[in-house]
């Protein structure tokens, strides 16, 4: 019985497996503080109690993509300890709120798998949810990634890749938001006086600040949300992959590029759903992130008056201001790209 | 419609503004154990929830500093997102013990405005205040700094210096210290039995330790207080900033040489005041910060029998232990020296 | 009166001399969650309130390491200021659990004193006590230091080794945890099957991963700990020390080893005692810590169906992966073993 575990390989996997994934976590203040030092994120809601309180929640919710970053973190040993790479999301929900106190767990379905033509890799297609103590789901969403094989000459587990949405239906978002008392949302302490109708589809945005990130704040990140990966944290092995050097998870390039979206997006204070995402290039230490957004769309909430959603395209990039925001050209991103974010937020109407 | 934040330039101040600042912040054990983290103090009074209820507070109150850091913070993206220097401070009180989930908000009155001579820069003079979820105001303090103008020839908004204490009276200190079982204090506990009356004016205590500070402490600690000044955390454009680097926030400096204080101020448990303070010299990643402290007067406090108030000048350095004492050769600061602050604690009698 | 503390020199020390150790300190969630991004620990009970609170716990307790490193951090000013090295660790026992809100004090006893015969330095025997506010004892434990004379013509003051146990014994264990309801023990969550009975005396268990420590990591680790040897913090003096740079405090060593060892062990979720261990040698900045265990030993713990112990060897190295187990070949260590520690973990029977 061998006592460590290795991670699953390509060949592990089953499609309709259902893998309930380690280490229950109950989120605290302090990871909330954590959260706020690593990124500096100031929207509102998160922020103070009162503000949240005013508005109807039981006080401030965790941000979130704490929420995202833990539940992530519990998939990592099961899913992608052998992964090469992170491919990327669809289908990704916010479904209550999460505060401090409480408690979450992981489980994830296989809902897809094709072997590469080298025969050396797979991509998995996975479904996880996170769940709090009352067994209600707070986040859903599919992510795919590229994993070894541990014997080249293993049959394919199967060769199916599942379909999945464009982008998450504006019908199905807010639920993780209760209605608000939108007379206590105080525009001038949550910094800005735009609203969803002041922004127009195809409108950029500029965040203009740049934030570095140090070899510590990324291993302190990743650790907090339990995640094992160990090109994060191991220098020693590091030196031996591909890139030389510990690479960055990418949850923390999202919240960084939504942390320094405050800077012109004051008021989308929830994450609601995110659409797509591809990590276009990785991030090391030493590098400064800068990120621009574009209105992609808005849409109401059915029934609601208190919020709508817009949906956003956030693209980080490294070393690389965006006054005049940088994307591709042609097919190819441009070099700069690190990250390119397709999400709907929730903002006062 | 500018969505981002550009900060305000010197033409774009007026004598008598009020501002709201932004983003409401609930103050956490999570915020407590980072500042504990980042500067390691060791007040027994702020540390501990039993030494803390003995003497008659409800539990530990946070930091004085810590405080200060987040009421500063909220005022940057209004007040000194464009300026070249933070100049000094006075008139600087504690009006209320903040606790762990107490919500702080900021304002800022804009109370003086003198435009320098080359007509690129003025100086702004700013008092702030932090309030608590009970609209009481927590800390008060004016500050001033030189901030860029956008358009040279833009024409100056006033010409006001504001009349400013030299220091604050003792008459008004303590407000923010509940009357104190002083039955209760144990010294042995507190790590020292030198109380007011074994300090006399003049003398001069080195606190001998030094801390080195990295990169990554203290953009957490800047992130942590959501200020957003861009010197502090973007390696990017701090390259081509006069300093060729990122500059750390003067309130590491300040947090530093007083949680360094310790060791000869063991009882000195709370700040009340402060006269007047000085950034002599910048501060950068690698260096390691020493201090020592000189007793200027020792004052009663009106009708208190537990505590009385002391008038330090701690003097901060960067690369330089203190056994001698550095301080000014004639009217030049010794270069090592990075700060010279001039403020009340109060300690037992 | 001086008023910085310059730390006890060996003659300074008397056998039988208890000393109560300064600062006392609340335990808080945030202390948690920064134990939490430091090391990554993934045990369950010590990271779900519900996991915990389903065993019989009344919610998640404190890791048993960030405990000892608090009172560890207390003893320090009285103890190890002017320390040469940090010798040994012997008769150690977790005593009761530690939850957040539970305050911390410290006491020390001299039990023994030996001159070295350079005479220049001596080996100081202490008995420390970590007690909470009900004035429980939560951990006590044996280390020993050697101390620099401040004069070496000084007289010895005393010459007394104490008799010390081999191992901590295994009827003493298992006091800091309360009889589980084992039915809710869910392996699942807790990230392995394996139980006591699955694990052999003699078996070796390679914990695979790696985690490189940075300046920040460590500095921000033992000042959380209050822990003030300068050392750990101060680059500048560090720089003309023995080892040219700043040195990690060993218990950082000893947390990441635990953490590491989750990978093999994951249902060892309590340290109950350390019958001896050594920093075989020191970890810099930079070093990337691996390690391994290997089972000593199983025992029943008197009257308990829920849990037993097990006795442990934990190894870690610098930058050394430790699949073929590297520990000592004749007397002398592998030069890459930083740590060898001898202890009991309670595990699920």
């Amino acid at each position: 019985m061998s006592k460590a575990n290795p991670g699953n390989f390509f060949e592990d996997f089953r499609l309709g497996q259902v893998i309930q994934h380690a280490t229950p976590r109950t989120i605290t203040a302090g990871d909330v503080a954590l959260y706020n030092a690593l990124y500096g994120p100031r929207f509102a809601v998160q922020s103070s109690d009162e503000f949240a309180r005013g508005l109807g929640f039981p006080h401030a919710p965790a941000d979130d993509l704490l929420v995202f970053h833990v539940v992530f973190g519990k998939t990592v040993p099961d899913i992608s300890l052998n992964a090469v790479a992170n491919l990327g999301y669809a289908d990704f929900r916010f479904l209550k709120p999460v505060y401090p106190g409480d408690t979450l767990t992981a489980t994830s379905e296989i809902i897809g798998l094709k072997e590469n033509s080298s025969r050396k890799t797979g991509v998995v297609y996975v479904r996880s949810r996170g769940r709090n103590q009352h067994r209600q789901d707070v986040i859903e969403f599919v992510r795919w990634v590229m994993v070894r094989k541990r014997d080249e000459g293993a049959a394919a587990p199967g060769d199916q890749v599942p379909r999945l949405p464009d982008a998450v239906e504006a019908a199905s978002l807010g639920v993780a938001c209760p209605v608000l008392r939108m007379d206590a949302y105080d525009f001038a302490l949550a910094g800005s006086t735009a609203r969803l109708a002041d922004y127009k589809p195809g409108e950029r945005i500029d965040h203009v600040d740049g934030i570095t990130v140090e070899e510590a704040e990324h291993q302190l990140a990743t650790r907090l949300y339990q995640n094992n990966a160990r090109i994060h944290f191991d220098a020693f092995n590091a030196a031996q992959s591909r890139f030389g050097k510990r690479l960055i998870y990418g949850g923390v390039v999202i919240s960084l590029a939504r942390a320094l979206s405050f800077n012109g997006l004051a008021n989308a204070f929830q994450v609601a759903g995110i659409n797509g995402g591809r990590h276009v290039a990785p991030l090391f230490a030493g590098g400064t992130v800068f990120a621009w957004s574009q209105v992609l769309a808005r849409a109401e909430l059915s029934g609601r008056t208190d919020v709508g959603a817009m949906r956003l395209r956030t693209v980080a990039t490294k070393d690389r201001p965006c006054a005049d925001f940088p994307y591709k050209s042609g097919k190819d991103y441009d070099p700069a790209v690190i990250l390119d974010l397709d999400y709907w937020v929730l903002i006062p109407r």
